[in-house]
C-alpha cells in the first residue's frame, strides 16, 4: 500500500480525509495545492508530510514563479510540529539552491524514508514477539510514512513471523486517524484489531490486557521528550502507572538535533470545529466554544525505548546517536 | 431544569439522546418503558436512573401485571453499574410489599436525591473557590441526577458566589455526555466553558492549567474505589501525575456499602455500535470490530476527597461514614 507517489509531473496523494469511505486520489501539479493538502490533513503523518513537501519543492521549481525560499517558506507554514516536515522542505531546497536535480532529491528522500520505517520494524519486532496485545494511538502506519509505517512496521514485521497479535485501537478524535486510518490498514492485511474509544485505554491498560503500548512521534528533542498526537501523553502516563512498556517508533527525520527537551516544540491549536462536530454533523450546542490542541509533549522518562532505523534505543542515549550521525554527515 | 417528574400518571424525562439539538419528552406510563430508556439511555446518570427507576416501580404497581419482586427484577436487568439503580428500586419496593403507598415513596427518594445534591454543592463549593480552570468528564449535571447536579453542584454554587471559572468539559466518547449534555447545562446556566476532546485532558493538565477535577460516580466501594464513566480513571492518573486535586461528587445513594472495594463492581460492556459510528455516521471500515466498556473502575488513591451530601470526606473515611449511616437507619 502506498499513501502518496510521484507520477506524470504530479504529486498523488490518497485523501485521508475520505478514507475509509472513498477511495480518492488527489493529483497536485502546484506547490500551492501541496501546501494546502498538508494543512487540510489530505496528507497527514509527520515522515509523509515531510516527503509530500519534498515533491511540493520540485512542482514550486517547475512552476517557475517562487524562489527555493519562498518556496519553502510557503510549505513550511502549513503545520508547525513534525519535524519531518522541515528536514524534506530543507533537503530539496539545498539540491535546489546547489543547481541539483530536484526530483532525483525528492526521490532520494522518499526512499531513504520507506527503507528507515523497513529498517524501523526490525528493530522493533523483537520486543513485540511474545506480546497479544498491542495499544496504539492515531495512525502511524504506511498512510503516515508512504509505507511500513512506524509504529505498525514492528507490529506488521511481528505478525508476518508468526505473533499472534491483537492490535487495540485508539480511535483517536477529534479526526478519528484510529478508526478511520489505522484500522483500514490492519484489516487490509489482515490482522486482528479492536477499536476502542481513546477513554477505554486506560481501563484495558489497568486489568493488564495490554502487553506494550507503540506510538509513532511528530518531533523528537535531544533529550528523548517527545510531542504526538493528542492523547499520546495520557497513554504514556498511565502505561508507565500500569508497568506497561512504552515504544515510540520513528525515523531519523522526526529527530531535532537542535531541540534541547519538549518546552521548545510548538504544539499546533487547530480549528474548534474539528470538536463540535463529527463528520458534518454538529455535536455541541450552538453557544459552546472548543480548544483544539493537535498534539501534546510527553516527557523522555515515560517512554522505555525508541525503534529508530538504528535499533531500539534508550531516551538517554538519543543525543549520542545525533552528534554521531551530525558528525558522519 | 428538571431532567424528569412525574405528571398525570406518567414518568416524563427529557430524551437525553436528542439533546441538544431537540427538546423532546418521553411520557411513559409501563415500567417496561422505563426499563427500556433505562437500556438505551433516553434517561442516564446513576441518581437520575435510580430516580427513574423509583417511578417505574410505581408503574408496575399501577399496572397490576408485575408483582414487586418480578418489577424489581425487570428494572434491575437494564444496567449493572449504577448503584442507585437498586436503591431506586429496592425503596418503592419495600414500600410496595409493605404496602405503603408507592408514588409517595418514589416523590420522597426523589426529593432526597435533590436536596442531597444542594448539599452536595455546598460541600464542594468551597474547594473551588479560588479555582479559574475545573476540568469535568461526562455529565454529573441536573440531567443526571434530576436537578442541581453531582459535579457541576459545586460548580454551580461557587459560580453564584463570585468564583471567575471556566470550565474544561471533556467531550466523552462514545456517547457525547460532555459536549452534548454538559455542554448544554452550562451553556444554559451561561457558565464560561470549552469542550475538549477526551485526549486533550492531559494536555492541560500537564501546563498547569487545570486547578481541580470534579467527576461524579456510578458506585463507590467502602474503601473508596469508584466506578464512573470511561475514561475517568485515565484523567484520575493523569491528575496525580500533575499533583492537581481530583474529586468526586456523589449522593449517599451511589455508595454501596456492602462492596469492599473495587474488584467486584460490575462493568457494563455495551455494543459495539457506540463505536463504530457518531450519531448514526459510521466512522469504521466495514470490516473492523470494536470493544466498549461503559465504565472504569478508579482506585480510591487517586482521590483527593468526595463531596457527600454531609460533607466533603477522604477515602480514608468513607467505610466509618457509610457504617454511621447504617447504624441510624
Amino acid at each position: 500500500m502506498r499513501a502518496l507517489w510521484f507520477r506524470d509531473g504530479a504529486l498523488c496523494l490518497l485523501d485521508q480525509r475520505e478514507l475509509p469511505g472513498r477511495r480518492r486520489v488527489l493529483r497536485l501539479r502546484q506547490a500551492e495545492e501541496v501546501a494546502e493538502a498538508i494543512r487540510t490533513m489530505a496528507v497527514r503523518g509527520a515522515p509523509a508530510i515531510g516527503v509530500a513537501a519534498a515533491y511540493g519543492m520540485v512542482l514550486a521549481q517547475r512552476g517557475g514563479r517562487l524562489g527555493p525560499d519562498r518556496a519553502a517558506d510557503l510549505l513550511g507554514s502549513t503545520r508547525p510540529t513534525a519535524h519531518d516536515l522541515f528536514v524534506g522542505i530543507e533537503t530539496v531546497r539545498r539540491a535546489w539552491a546547489d543547481g541539483e536535480e530536484t526530483l532525483a532529491a525528492a526521490d532520494a528522500y522518499r526512499q531513504e524514508i520507506v527503507e528507515e520505517c523497513r529498517r524501523i520494524g526490525l528493530a522493533g519486532a523483537p520486543r513485540l514477539r511474545r506480546a497479544s496485545t498491542v495499544l496504539t494511538h492515531c495512525n502511524a502506519g504506511a498512510l503516515a510514512t508512504v509505507e511500513w509505517g512506524t509504529a505498525l512496521a514492528p507490529i506488521r514485521v511481528a505478525c508476518e513471523r508468526g505473533a499472534r497479535l491483537t492490535v487495540l485501537v485508539d480511535e483517536t478524535r477529534p479526526l478519528l486517524q484510529g478508526s478511520r486510518l489505522t484500522a483500514w490498514e490492519l484489516a487490509r492485511d489482515g490482522i486482528p484489531h479492536a477499536i476502542i474509544v481513546d477513554n477505554a485505554a486506560g481501563y484495558y491498560l489497568s486489568r493488564g490486557e495490554v502487553d506494550a503500548v507503540v506510538v509513532g512521534a511528530d518531533r523528537i528533542a535531544r533529550n528523548g521528550d517527545f510531542a504526538n498526537k493528542i492523547g499520546t501523553y495520557e497513554k504514556a502516563v498511565v502505561a508507565r502507572e500500569n508497568s506497561v512498556p512504552f515504544y515510540v517508533a520513528a525515523p531519523w527525520s522526526t529527530f531535532d538535533a537542535r531541540c534541547a527537551d519538549g518546552r521548545s516544540i510548538p504544539v499546533e491549536e487547530r480549528g474548534e470545529e474539528e470538536v463540535l462536530s463529527v463528520r458534518g454533523v454538529r455535536l455541541a450546542p450552538r453557544a459552546s466554544r472548543a480548544r483544539n490542541p493537535a498534539f501534546d509533549v510527553t516527557p523522555s522518562r515515560f517512554v522505555t525505548e525508541f525503534f529508530t532505523p538504528d535499533g531500539a534505543v534508550k531516551p538517554g542515549g538519543i543525543a549520542r546517536l545525533l552528534d554521531r550521525r551530525a558528525r558522519a554527515g
